[in-house]
């Protein structure tokens, strides 16, 4: 399966620019591969943004968070991964995303990064 | 069904207009249409603001929120449009509306409109 | 049954009145009378301040409290009614009031009234 | 809208018919009119059955399950017609439909229809 | 104001008299008044029935219940009288009433009357 | 402080004799001494017995509970202890009294004692 | 990737043959692909069974359930091969296999297989 | 039994004085004696300090605390006593002290007494 | 260390031998040592027994328990060992031992051994 | 076993070091050894920070985390040690050790030790 990249995330036009408002998106059902062992890892994605122009088109934010179950990669880059994606795509004035993964092992990580003042 | 509209909000006299105080109002029983698939999408939406000259009679704001249940419209406008027409009928000092939609697809959607400062 | 007045409480010498300190008391059995439905409405009163001479008595405030059973009273007068007469009788250094009412027809409400900084 | 009936449920192959196996499917987002007052009433139904040669399709059970939105109906009612347009449907050794209603006038109702042994 | 009595829970007809279902019904804004101490005594009552001829119009049994708010009656006393009530007014092939009572002086009680097999 | 016995327990007349109901007690703010370390012991009483002529008066069973306070038991004893004593005070049809000690050194324990059929 | 069966659970001696005891496995990060619309689906899936002369190893049984990630398969049918594959895997005296879903559309789906008596 | 004083409190050399840190000390079984009634009183004590040279050892703390089981004490003075003896015993950069006391009569209190900036 | 066996289990008198009665114990620290990675296990036991002339004293269990830290043991073996050896010391007329394991890989265990009829 | 050390923590490159934000790591399986009686003591380390040029490799803060299982150490000691460690390994921007210990003769603390602005 092809890799999730920013082009996928389809931005519809924002009908409220006029004031800052704030999405929030919860995604519960997130899962990657663990770039060392092969085996999946679960977790909980969580996206706040401030809007300018444009919003995300839900459907298409699911089908490229789907692209990372087939995608090695780390807890820490795969939040920053989809923080650079979220802005390239709709340069909102503030984001935050939190990953929130299962315990592995006894401990439990948690990635935030966040351009809120 | 006639669309809901911000003359559906009774406003009555605010008895304390001397002081600020703050009025919370919760309505878990929140339903509109979605405007792609046309099947009912369910949420919570929360209304808090700080009353000038007048508080909205909740019977009124009830029967303006049913009318939300045969309406097409998407998470953000209908935050934003309730935003409005609370404001339209009442001016009140400070307003923040939250929408806190159920998951649809494995994906909650919250919006919130706030003139807070 | 006659009115709840600020008369009807207690106000006792406060011990500790070279330092502030919060007082928060919570009364989750409040019950009032709806004066459009003539029905029984019920709720949580939830009081913090902090005193300056006096502490109000709890057996005072109970008695005060259950006076409102039979009271027709709306949800915002009745918060704005129960911080006047604290104010009233204690003269605190700073107070807030919540009143937190059951739903009805699917519909919550909280009212806050507070002079806190 | 017309109204729900037995005939809009598709029922598809239970591909384990030799065997009894339990199949429990719950709805939070259900809500039908209150036939006194026009107003909405929600709830959840909760139904538990083993099938015979039948299933039912989820999606059939959803369309049938949002024509009650506009439908004037009693709680014991919509919940014996259910069992009824299920058993009907699908012919199920056992079933059970449970009706959960939300608070009205701070009362609760839940309707529980069963031929389990 | 008078005293509950069986005569003020209207009864309506069962219209699904031919099989045996359950209602269950959950009031958790009970009071009556202690009659040692005066003050008012706050639980839920919850009724499970199974119905014969005829169920319980909710709104009666609403103001049939608002009428303890003013009498003074023991947790016994009074679960035992809702029970007898009810079999009275509806003649139930099974009931079960429970009195769930808050706390006073660190106790908890709970009352449970029952003819069920 | 003199010890708790069973005539510290005043019984009062059952009104319904005729008709086998269930009284469930629980008392969350239960201590006594650790008869080893003379250390406090917390925990949580549960009573819960079907009563015959007579039922326990609820003040004079809270100041039976309270001369435990200063009396060194263990666990096992003092669960025991109140059902014998109960026994004695009332002669319930059935009875079962469930001690439910706070946690020390890591472990909790729960000692019940039962007559129930 | 490969499609599971039930060749890939390795049975280990289980020690205790003597006896009947129960294993209770909880698997709460299962996902597969649906059929009908190519998108994951998640749920829990819950085993519990009384062993005969094997149990399953863990970490094979983990690998098992992780190839139902890309297999397009209906909630009823993988709950029911679990509990074939098992069957046929380690001859258990008694099994369940519960499949518990995540809602789609706002509706929750279980199933439960099981040979318990 | 003698009354807790300040002086019952060892306290032991703080190892890490160069820096700032919290200690948070949760106290869930306190109890002592209504000055009016002469019944016991249950609540939570929550202790929060930076300590500067000293921290109190633990084992001390609690008998101190076991001390009030036989005192008679208002709420607002037993939670400004333990403010005062800590501070003695001691001198904390900052501490708060919270009385956190279980309902009487379905009212609860909460005293908290803090020098925190 | 030395391994746990059953003659660290102190059995003291049960001084209610002429009726049944059920102990109840939680240990919710318990850690062992995988055998397979040499990582420790986390988890909590609960035994639940009906004494006959012994009941088993808590702090020896305590030791005995701990000595299972540094012990290499599979999660069915631990619960069966602890099962035996109560029963060595113990001879209770019903017992239960379940061992509710911390999560590995995504995967929950609880083994549970009985003799309750 | 060997004592934990700063060296145990394997830092690996943080591949997002023009931008700042925050890991938070839970380990809610953390035991160590009393210092007092020898007996372990349970509870959960939180830790908190901004990564500068390096991040913690999990698996090594796993094995750093073990050695406290035979150590002796009193919980002001282990957090601020676990402090220091990280700061020495990792040099992060911001860092918060939380220590929140399971109780001991029903008392609970919680050590935070911050150079949080």
């Amino acid at each position: 399966m092809e890799k999730p990249k920013y082009t996928d995330l389809t931005a519809v036009k924002n009908e409220y620019q006029d004031r800052d408002y704030e999405i929030k998106i919860s995604i519960p059902e997130f899962n990657c591969v663990c770039p060392k062992t092969g085996l999946p890892d679960f977790g909980t994605i969580r996206i706040t943004y401030t809007p300018t122009e444009k919003i995300v088109e839900l459907k298409s934010l699911k089908l490229y968070i789907i692209k990372f179950r087939s995608m090695g990669i780390f807890h820490e880059d795969v939040t920053n991964k989809i923080f650079d994606d979220i802005n390239l795509a709709l340069c909102p004035k503030q984001i935050e995303v939190i990953g929130d993964f299962n315990p592995r092992g006894g401990i439990l990580t948690e990635v935030k990064v966040s351009n809120k003042k």
